[in-house]
């Protein structure tokens, strides 16, 4: 039998090989060169993923999911590639990112283009529920814009709580995991208990990661990471961390974190200072409960699927994500 | 019977009341409420319009394609808002930008959701030809990301032909003018040559249209058209008017045309004069008589539509169109 990493990794190269052609043959030059550079970016091709063996799950053959599949990935790019400007970002997995390797102009025209491919795609492959499907795709992006927006708000206050941040990264990055399941799930036609189980999966698949994602920024490596490390605390980003800590401290580490806040960040000097902080209240180990805990809500429902092998690949998967290091 | 004048302006008023409150209940606000404050820009809503007679003119009700049409005028603000901030706009129909009101993260943001709720409400009330009409509106999508890309290329070129202005304009206006048609055409189940003759009308309108725009960029009323008399000039855009006059243009002429495209634009002291030499070349002559050519063509088709007074109605539009100041 197969591992199931040999299992991804052989649809992930498939989908690094779509992606690798995808966009070769279109003009202007000017807009699909730096479009191909961000697609063609070495990544876990997650969404995709969870595309292909949802609708797996449901009894499609992987062929038949490849465009829909791609199209995630494309409205991932579009999402990466406005993100960066926005959060002013040099480099993306120690790569530079659109806008400073060519300029913000191009960079948003980009990302629009991504989009509008990610749609063409997306309709290319459906033969039934094309409104269902259409809708979830689109519920997916308006709600990434959304989460966005919060994720911008919340780092102008001082007061966001635990709940509020979930609420925003359910938004952010749990509505496209959640969208990706369904869609796969509706591609091949599943039953409604499968499109939920398969849906609830992504979303809380997705909040695991997140936080995952939260954590890594201090306890990950930075060369395999590919983001600096404490890059989120020297930015001030609202993480479960930070936020956690922020409700657990008094005294003197509040009034530190504080001024966090306040200085809209924290020196490179000062991060040993900070994790000190973290480990001292116990938010590493919060944020690692929190995973577990989402990863199980994630799993909770794939008892549904008919065949083993999905239902164990998905729980390899989850496990896989929250072991990660990059 | 009613004037075409007071049956376009009734269903201008119902467009603009939807578009009152569409935005107005969702959250957050910093999102969209800068996406409210666009929609709500005072427009001639002239790509609803297309759509809703287009859905007519095959026998559809208004009632059922007006999110259809609110849809079509959701893209046409997302193409504005970002198009401003790569041209660095400052107002746009004597409103501040919205990137100017706000800052460009906001703007990159609000782009984004518009065309998200763009897609919302494009699938709304669609009962049949779903992947057809979802593939149509994003085929408009994909062109007026090529186009607007050719634009910017064509700002840092010496060569921009004729042929090369009308295959950008195709792209950057006359595709989504075409769309609006199609999809209000296939909304309504129209027939195959029903279909064809309205997409054409739409086509051919939008490039007369976009000719019509760079004329008055001249010809123009500045306070009826919103926009700085001669800002093309100034900012040394490549338009139909600039092309044919650097086509036609000798001797002297011709240098102080080159030099427009070096300086990339002329000063506003300088404005008679180009103006100048555009009228002793002749070149407002042949934009008008361009105008009329792709308006014939629009018009050219029309005569397959059942009913007399959907035909009049569109050629009463196209001439409206001809005879705009604003």
């Amino acid at each position: 039998m197969k591992s199931f990493l040999k299992i991804y990794t052989e649809q992930k190269s498939q989908v690094d090989k779509k992606l690798s052609v995808i966009l070769k043959k279109r003009e202007p030059k000017s807009l699909y060169g730096p479009a191909d550079y961000i697609i063609q970016s070495p990544g876990k091709r997650l969404r995709p993923i969870l595309v292909l063996f949802s609708a797996k799950a449901v009894g499609l053959n992987f062929k038949d999911a490849y465009n829909t599949a791609l199209s995630v990935e494309l409205l991932h790019d579009f999402t990466l590639v406005h993100d960066d400007i926005m959060d002013n970002a040099d480099t993306r997995r120690n790569r530079l990112t659109v806008h400073k390797k060519w300029d913000t102009n191009t960079a948003i025209l980009v990302g629009d283009v991504l989009l509008a491919v990610a749609y063409e795609l997306l309709t290319k492959d459906i033969k039934k529920n094309e409104k269902k499907i259409v809708s979830a795709f689109t519920k997916g992006l308006v709600e990434v814009c959304e989460g966005q927006s919060l994720d911008k708000d919340y780092e102008l206050r001082k007061d966001v709580s635990l709940s509020e941040y979930i609420f925003m990264i359910q938004k952010k990055t749990a509505a496209m995991s959640e969208m990706c399941c369904k869609i796969g799930a509706l591609l091949g036609d599943g039953k409604k208990e499968e499109v939920k189980a398969l849906s609830n999966y992504g979303k809380y698949l997705g909040i695991a990661f997140q936080i995952q994602d939260d954590l890594l920024d201090i306890v990950g490596d930075e060369n395999e990471f590919g983001k600096k490390i404490g890059g989120d605390l020297i930015e001030g980003k609202k993480t479960f961390l930070f936020i956690n800590a922020l409700e657990k401290s008094k005294g003197i580490s509040k009034k530190k974190l504080l001024e966090v806040i306040k200085n809209k960040g924290i020196k490179e000097h000062e991060l040993e200072f900070y994790k000190k902080i973290y480990t001292d209240l116990g938010v590493l180990e919060s944020a690692k409960n929190e995973i577990e805990h989402y990863t199980n809500k994630a799993l909770l429902g794939l008892k549904i699927l008919k065949k083993k092998e999905d239902r164990d690949f998905f729980t390899w998967l989850a496990y896989s994500l929250i072991k990660r290091t990059n």
